[in-house]
């Protein structure tokens, strides 16, 4: 598809004699359990690890189980290229100088950030005194150069020039190419190409993320899986509004590219390494690291002293080099006993959502071992006891954050299968498929018809999928406001009043109720005449039948009692039986005699 | 009123031979729709445009249509200076030396402030060398000498020398002035005096925004009428707690004055520039452009990468000297077509709030236009395509918000005319005017008397007000957690869920009052005898009437049936009949036979 | 305890001659009141004055009056050191130097930004050149050497070298130690052995904060008593879940050490001045300054032009030296008078709460002396008459949120008192210890048991406790937004519509449950026999008195009247008599005749 010539990428002579080394040997950063997965020994080539790799990639990104129930908007393309992308209709064909003399007129902000970039400026690099705090960006790109080598995508005797438009949109190493048939968005596999390691390691989150009660999903929740996980959730599938979709798509867009970090097009390493960088994602009502961690003592520090720090150290560097005093979420987040890779997932332990079956097994040594890891992690700073004395405090507080939502879960389901929840009776329409009712369920901060969501259920919503998480992640980023009375337990405090109160007074008004249909069937009152409701009415049997009938069943909250005939009001007694029929929308037959 | 000295103004001598225009010309930037609304032709003087521009301003400028029922408080003065400002009770001469040599024992921060403004250092720009970027200040002097010179405030053999406090706060140029007479503070037309085109500039937003469907009035909404827009609230003018009513009137002063972008007295260009200058105003529940920014990945990329740029260079160099590599603020809004001028309207499509008859006209040529226009904005960094492809998801997704606001308000408004709002027959006073009774009014943010605003008017308002518009910035801001679940959306849903609830429960309640009182009545009981409700009761007139009268009747949610005398006990049966009259607080008589 | 080797701490000669001062006087910024409370003239020596500190300051530190209420957990070590800290145990003997050699290895992280601290590098400063901005800090370490010596941990002729791990964790001098028996985490006299001068500052909190008509009690609230009303709050110490309560501890720990502001270990007074030093405590629900702060235009300033200022400018040279434009937190609130001290409430006037018995005393002498201390303060940058005429506007508007908060107040306790609140007859257990029950109680931001906290105790709490207080914050840190209906007066005005909703909700329920009843009565109807309500019936006794008792006894909202015999409906009459007993569980027995 893509015509290679790779004498675009060389400088004229090389000084240095390059070979290739004698036993490729892929790096310690990469697990075993990865390279097990791949079916590949520590001793494969740069190229075959890529091919693994991309081979997989490739296969597991895809519209997910429910591409039946939805199409992409044109926006799509950009989020998922992968899938969706097609170039321009500009038939012309276009030389690697040409993409940037032209562009540089037509998108000239491109151009601009690329100039800024490394990528257009490797002997730079190369040219770095080995003291430079910057000098390890010599030993990148001799690594990305063995890895083009090893893919035959870069002479044996020649070095990288630069990394232009062309490298990138259409080919590594092509030097022209159709701007409508040639022109792809990067994906991961196009920044993998060149950065074989970082895309390896990127990808091991679905290799390491196996949780030992399967908890989640193989892989799960982890960056590389986060397209899928977005489209394969019932909500986003069913949603009508693509475009309101297509915020969530937004970012949940690692999995098919690098630039939600790596921004375009100058990739600047000071920008992917400062809290901000995260803050685009991990922001909002159930994932608000950013905002935790911008008000622990860790982001004031970084607020108030970041300016004085190193960027242009590597992570690795970071408390040394960099200057750092405090951590930046990636320090701690990329970090694995001391190593730094792109598997961010390789210490989670609650994942993003506290949950009772990760609160009861976290003595598993899956989980211990991840804990010790973060004591390692925090001991940067912290004394190794000091480190485990707040992780165990953490943990304690998290737990008792799930007590109390498994607590309200038992009101909400007791409300829901009593079928007291307003409307459920009458007004509760389905949502479109692949949403099943449940309540409280995720789809209420969705959708609203009728009363498809309650407040009870979109109280619960809240509590489960924001509030405890927001709470769990103050405890996590040390931010006291966070788990306490400014958000935190405070908020699930107020879920649980909302619920709590919602759960008398919806059967407070459903014994009312009764009682004034007990009243009408008493006197024999025709008040409501229009009542919709399930009821049948059955001989007289005597009052005790009757006032047992309705003192058993609470189901009926919204409508009235059975219309009796204007015989009542000439003193005559007709009691009425209501049906325990469960079918929700069974047209009523009123028995009578 | 002012003595104005024109020597004090100047340097001694001048080696340049300083001649005003052959043919003074209108800036280009002043556009032609503007000339036309102000009888002027583009050979216009800068006195011309000064004074035409000045006499329109100050025509403007007043208490607005709701004068009557407001009253300045002290602080006003300082926020409408025009209008209110009274100088302080300091009957002394002074000149224009003794301004600092006095403030600097005072108040010595202005002073410093002012010591760090060019306006205190003219020469330091005059002795630029042209290739550093702060070169053109030195064009805006002479600029602004050429407008003093028009104006007959400066000779024309003379340059300034500096600008100090008296030119400001007594009169460009004169050089004594009475501390009590002659003192004030300045408005646009002391800033316009000097920077004549930037006054024009600002201006035109009354001229510009002219929307074709008379969506808004002329010139609304825009900073040039901000003062106006505020006090011609009825809410705002209704408010008793006039220093709460400031609070609104704290930013809405960029019709009055500069300052609240061009921080006194340092003036400085790089605050300016800067997103945060302006999140005073442009943050929080309706109009959080400041949050959304921040937050989307150009704000994060400002804000770990903003740090390296030149923010001395002016707008149209922003991205070439000035380095950036993301927008702010500045540079989207006060573009258009390529230019950049203090009208920062000119591309404005939604407003502050979506409504119906914007997403209806979408296809217009004026907002064709204008979104061309915002393509072109994109396109300094992003493909046309990739702009309008965002710019066509962003108008749809807006629509969807709109819709569901829509939705909604037919249930709000269902619920006021059926008058079953909480308390809409016994407790919703009327109030001050001159707000008008409206379900879900602008006026629930800031009254609440009795049920004056019930929860479905709160969280209707809420919606329309501040939800949707919250939705809607969070699409043209690209932050996905601005228009998805973290707030956006999610917000509109939870306003539809709490509504549709109320909708249910209050339906449900008036129709069980109904049953309550058909019993009341058909077994004569007086269990009610302190109801309030407006009941009377008419001769007995069959069973029927006051059945189908219950059934139709819906209004009368808060209280109960009229209470029968002992007579009914004893077996006989009085049947009632309801008044329709709408009389909400007519005391109750109750008529019986 | 400590051996204390004073050499440890000395160069090897000194060209100085140092004598103690002839005569010992404390500093001016030690008010008068406090020497008085500690019976020191102002001729004491500073080993007195810290010995007295110390003294009161041990005494004043403990658990508090709610002490049998709770247990520290093992994370409170860390958090009040003097009454809970244990050493880890580790029993080697350890000398001075070989704290940083093995601590390099085991916590770098503390070693590196120790390093980076002035406590390593005193000789750093004893360089600098007395034009340099930070001499002011020789004068400092002149200070403490002072000090050292009053104490006798420095000999006279000799210097400190420099202030080392050893210094602070096992006695200021000594050289060597054993790690599990001498370790201490520093507390405030550990700072305030040497820096005694800031220590009685920040103590004088106890002694100037004394209200006039004793709105609150002696040195309340402030930093320097700010654990113990952590501790003795009912809610704090009653809470089960001691991790959270921990959530509350984190900020509440200035009382027990000084590294809330002072990050260990650099100690950076960059990172003391800036704001967000403020911002991991006062920030969230109820005392959002640095939210306030960072939106008004101070904090815009701050964050566009902050860069370009000298933070190593201490705070009385800011504005000048500093070359700050703007105000932060500590220029403002470390002032009284022209003069910096740590004493940071010298001015307060409003505390933490906006309350009615402050808003009715603000002529008192003790409020006008601090509203012009602020004035003056104000003064730096504004005119005295802006000043005062914002103070006023500011206090008028808080008065303004504290009528709204009465008027709400009222409507709560009426119907607590009426016992309407959901649940109030049925389903308020009684929370733990020393909670007591009482509408609107802080405690319902931490439980929520059954109904023992309803949306209207929620509600109301929300609004006397954080709601009025961020309107107040969002006055007085200029905050437009954060008065208005951004967030300020529009969320009082919410509160009110929520519960004078829940008003006329819950008396129309009361109502029409009593109709019920009372329909149930005559007509002899047993609806409602599973009723758990507390109701007894009494022999008949007329009709009259059955309607008076209905009419005031309105407590009955979750159940009904009582239940009646068939008799009723053959013309019968039977009167009920409510019990008005308060046992809320007791099971209902209906007596009938």
């Amino acid at each position: 598809m893509f015509t290679r010539i790779l004498s675009g990428l060389v400088v004229a002579t090389l000084s240095l004699l390059l070979t290739m080394p004698a036993s490729a040997r892929i790096w310690d950063s990469v697990p075993d359990v990865q390279l097990e997965n791949l079916n590949l020994s520590r001793d494969a080539s740069p190229k075959e690890l890529f091919d693994a790799l991309s081979e997989r990639y490739l296969a597991e990104l895809s519209k997910g189980k429910y591409a039946e129930y939805w199409e992409p908007i044109p926006f799509d393309q950009y989020l998922a290229p992968t899938l969706f992308y097609e170039p321009p209709d500009i038939d012309m064909d276009v030389t690697r100088d040409q993409c940037i003399s032209c562009h540089e007129g037509v998108t000239h902000g491109w151009v601009k950030s690329w100039e800024k970039s490394l990528h257009a400026r490797l002997d730079d690099i190369r040219a770095l005194d080995s003291s430079d705090v910057r000098a390890y960006k010599k030993d990148i790109i001799a690594e990305v150069e063995d890895n083009l080598r090893s893919q035959d995508l870069l002479a044996h005797d020649r070095q990288l020039k630069d990394v232009s438009c062309i490298d990138c949109h259409m080919g590594v190493g092509v030097d022209r190419g159709n701007h409508k048939d040639d022109l792809r968005l990067p994906d991961r596999t196009a920044c993998g190409t060149c950065h074989v390691r970082q895309f390896a390691e990127a990808e091991s989150e679905r290799d390491t993320q196996v949780w030992p009660q399967n908890q989640w999903d193989d892989g799960y929740p982890s960056h590389t899986v986060d397209y899928l996980a977005n489209v394969e959730l019932e909500s986003w599938a069913a949603l009508q509004e693509r475009e309101v979709a297509a915020s969530c798509t937004m970012c949940h867009t690692n999995q098919t590219k690098c630039d939600n970090c790596h921004t375009r097009h100058q990739f600047s390493t000071t920008d992917s390494r400062k809290p901000q960088a995260c803050a685009t994602c991990h922001n909002g009502v159930d994932h608000n690291e950013y905002e935790q961690y911008m008000l622990s003592k860790h982001g004031t520090v970084y607020q108030t002293l970041g300016h004085e720090w190193n960027w242009d150290a590597r992570l690795e560097d970071a408390f040394t080099k960099g200057e750092q005093t405090a951590p930046t979420c990636q320090t701690c987040h990329f970090e694995y006993k001391g190593k730094y890779t792109h598997n961010v997932v390789r210490k989670v332990r609650w994942g993003f959502l506290p949950q009772v079956d990760i609160a009861e097994n976290l003595d598993d040594p899956w989980f211990e071992e991840r804990k010790e890891a973060w004591q390692t992690t925090c001991s940067n700073c912290h004394s190794p006891r000091f480190a485990m004395t707040y992780l165990d405090m953490m943990d304690e507080g998290i737990k008792q954050g799930v007590a109390k939502v498994e607590e309200t879960r038992k009101v909400v389901q007791a409300l829901y299968d009593d079928e007291l929840l307003v409307g459920q009776k009458t007004n509760r329409p389905a949502l479109p498929d692949p949403i099943e009712d449940e309540p409280g369920d995720f789809s209420s901060l969705f959708f609203a018809e009728g009363n498809s969501a309650t407040i009870v259920d979109r109280t619960f919503t809240e509590m489960w999928e924001q509030h405890v998480a927001q709470y769990m992640k103050g405890l996590e980023h040390v931010n006291p406001g966070g788990w306490t009375y400014s958000h935190g337990w405070s908020d699930l405090i107020k879920d649980q009043i909302i619920i709590n109160e919602a759960d008398t007074q919806l059967r407070a008004q459903a014994k009312l109720e009764q009682r004034v249909s007990a009243l009408e069937g008493n006197n024999g009152n025709q008040a409501n005449q229009d009542s919709t409701d399930d009821v049948s009415m059955a001989p007289a049997s005597g009052l005790g039948t009757l006032l047992a009938t309705v003192q058993v069943d609470p189901r009926y909250s919204g409508g009235g009692m059975a219309l009796l005939g204007g015989g009542l009001l000439l003193g005559g007694l007709i009691s009425v039986k209501r049906s325990r029929r469960r079918d929700e929308d069974a047209d009523t037959t009123d028995e009578q005699e």
